[in-house]
């Protein structure tokens, strides 16, 4: 009788399978470059007006618990948000608040998964989606975004492949997709998504969209909510303050489903259900966050500055990928990510894990292996530090690959 | 096809089932006593020096993920307490940072439990533990406090109980003791606790102690921790900011795993892969905690005066439901709960449901029913309140039953 359970095997998270290594160079005294980690707080300092929010709910010692779904001043403000920023009527009780955008995709599996079910996610995808859905016993239906068109998504296969996992007895529980995508930073078109949203109404397939970086798009990418393109077919929005908010550090997520469908008042029902077996998310930090979002000038001004920052350091990054005959990379319009396409046949290393294993040993610089994100042979980088910083990363890149290049 | 998973029926929360009873009642005007949440934060405001800690991190912008295990300084802070207080060696890696023990009780579960697994729980228990572990599908091995013994246990009973579920292939994934016990106040003496450890140890079965109640004792009671008489013999201790440190809604809780042997390393490996799914838990808490716990002196102080108005509440509760003919308690000696007995018998009323439901809308006393803690014809009372809404509480309380009673 195995002590560990048989689930226990999906409780993987590739982003930080190389801490110990990564612990190890660092204890020693070596500087490591950190792109793996999409965290802006690191690099752009959280601004003052949110600071302040905290540290006032604290200073009211608000540090007890609260309710399970949240306060309603938070739960408010959210729903307030989808109306200014996209159009969409509803109310505090449509949001469900959550440790991250993390709690509520376990939540998500819960609540729908059985051992068999399947769900469609889009490849490459968030490390995270995949061992989720398995860790509650179910398995991927997959759809592709594709790289030889930039990363955008053929629609006519994604209605192929949803037809494929379609039987008279059974279906895919959800369809998630993440606008903008992390990692490819596909931003997808009003058009796209409204053909997406006919499919999951076509096919009565519940559709999620993980939408936390809406604010964080450039390069003349226009975004459009799910929200906005699918009134009346069961949906739900996941987002929160990690990242347009600038603190992913104090985990207040929330699902948004302003749906009175069945489906979207059973699983609005189910996740209240959830959020009650966890008593409560970190109180005065919800507080804050509330007060992000109903600043509205504070928080445009802090996210504007953000955005051009990002901007410039992404496609920096995509530049010096570009510019090296060991990579390539299509150039993002959203998120903060590269993912670029490692030419593994001008190189003596075998895939993805050896090079960012490799590369951190010996060049002290982090990455993560794209087959974590269903991409083999790629790696992705988080380009949220300064240029200098990007600029030093990318030449320390540049000497390991020539240093392992075949013709060396 | 359900749309909702199976397991979803387990995702429930008895201390929050009438929470839309109270709130209808709450929006028309009406004061609830709130006696079903223990939220020590609600009635003593938690201290400036832990406070003033946590807007320190803020005002230094720690706002970013933290290592998914928690940050170094309290990994640290909280080993060395298991040093101060109950004299165990230890160090850092030996805690993994939770969401409160809320989120270490789904991991105990998730890590170790697969369909059809059993694990011994103690009866009358926290209301959490028997939904979790079903949700991960296992189910109870139950042994009993004992209300005609003062709820202690009777350990030949426990043993004889144990000895049931262990078959040749199959036993117990871990036997779950909270001490002090929520709801019935049992402070477990040194030699019960030896006994059980020995029994844990003779039958093989992993040891989980949730003690997030250990420095709130009083009446006499001594607390020993697992972590002291445990030493050799597998073991977890889950405690966190909750209670003691009056913290309640900063969510942060801890599984602490001193052993080198295979099981403890094991589960802790596990416990870590578990935190890196969900990333990160509150950063800027967790440096709150940590200097909550590091200075010694402002804790000391703050506990031992919350200690003392808390010994006073709940013997005056105890006091008031004794003098009533209606119902009888044993007299707590840890935590701040109460589980009188209901004199069933006296009243028309048909079960400790009903009590407690028509309790709340009659005269506005929110109170959870015992028989969520495996207690029928029980309910739980927090005694947090100050003594004049004590006194109140129980007036209206009395009102009820004489209302109700068989005689009127």
């Amino acid at each position: 009788m195995a002590f560990l359970s048989s689930r226990s095997r999906y409780a993987i998270n590739v982003i930080q399978e190389e801490d110990e290594v990564a612990g190890r160079l660092m204890r020693s005294g070596k500087e490591v470059m950190r792109m793996n980690r999409g965290d802006p707080p690191a690099y752009f300092p959280a601004p003052a007006y949110f600071i302040d929010a905290y540290i006032k709910a604290l200073k009211e010692r608000k540090v007890y618990y609260s309710s399970p779904a949240g306060v309603p001043e938070l739960r408010e403000a959210i729903s307030r948000r989808y109306e200014r920023l996209y159009g969409v009527k509803s109310t505090g009780e449509d949001v469900i608040v959550t440790n991250g955008v993390s709690e509520a995709l376990l939540f998500l599996n819960s609540a729908l998964i059985n051992d068999g079910d399947s769900a469609v996610i889009f490849k490459p995808y968030y490390t995270q989606y995949l061992p989720d859905l398995e860790f509650y016993g179910g398995k991927a239906a997959v759809c592709d975004y594709e790289e030889d068109r930039g990363w955008e998504v053929d629609i006519d296969a994604v209605e192929r492949s949803i037809k494929r996992s379609v039987s008279k007895d059974r279906k895919p529980k959800y369809m998630l997709i993440t606008n903008p995508n992390n990692p490819t930073g596909t931003v997808l078109d009003k058009k796209t998504l409204s053909e997406i949203v006919e499919i999951a109404k076509n096919y009565r397939i519940f559709l999620v969209s993980d939408e936390i970086y809406d604010e964080i798009t450039y390069n003349g990418a226009k975004f459009t909510s799910v929200s906005q393109v699918a009134k009346g077919v069961p949906h739900m929005i996941l987002n929160g303050a990690s990242k347009g908010y600038d603190s992913t550090g104090i985990r207040i997520g929330y699902a948004f489903v302003p749906g009175d469908d069945a489906a979207s008042l059973s699983i609005k029902n189910e996740f209240l259900n959830l959020a009650r077996v966890r008593l409560s998310a970190n109180t005065p930090a919800q507080y804050a966050f509330a007060e992000a979002i109903s600043n509205k000038n504070a928080h445009d001004r802090a996210i504007s500055q953000m955005r051009s920052a990002i901007e410039k350091r992404v496609n920096l990054a995509a530049k010096l990928i570009n510019e090296s005959k060991y990579m390539d990379t299509v150039k993002p319009k959203g998120a903060f990510y590269l993912l670029p396409k490692l030419h593994m046949d001008c190189l003596k290393i075998k895939d993805d894990k050896e090079f960012v294993d490799k590369l951190l040993k010996e060049e002290d610089v982090w990455l993560t292996r794209g087959s974590g994100f269903g991409a083999d042979n790629h790696a992705r980088i988080v380009a949220l530090a300064p240029e200098a910083i990007i600029t030093q990363a990318m030449e320390k890149i540049e000497k390991f690959c020539r240093r392992h290049s075949k013709g060396a």
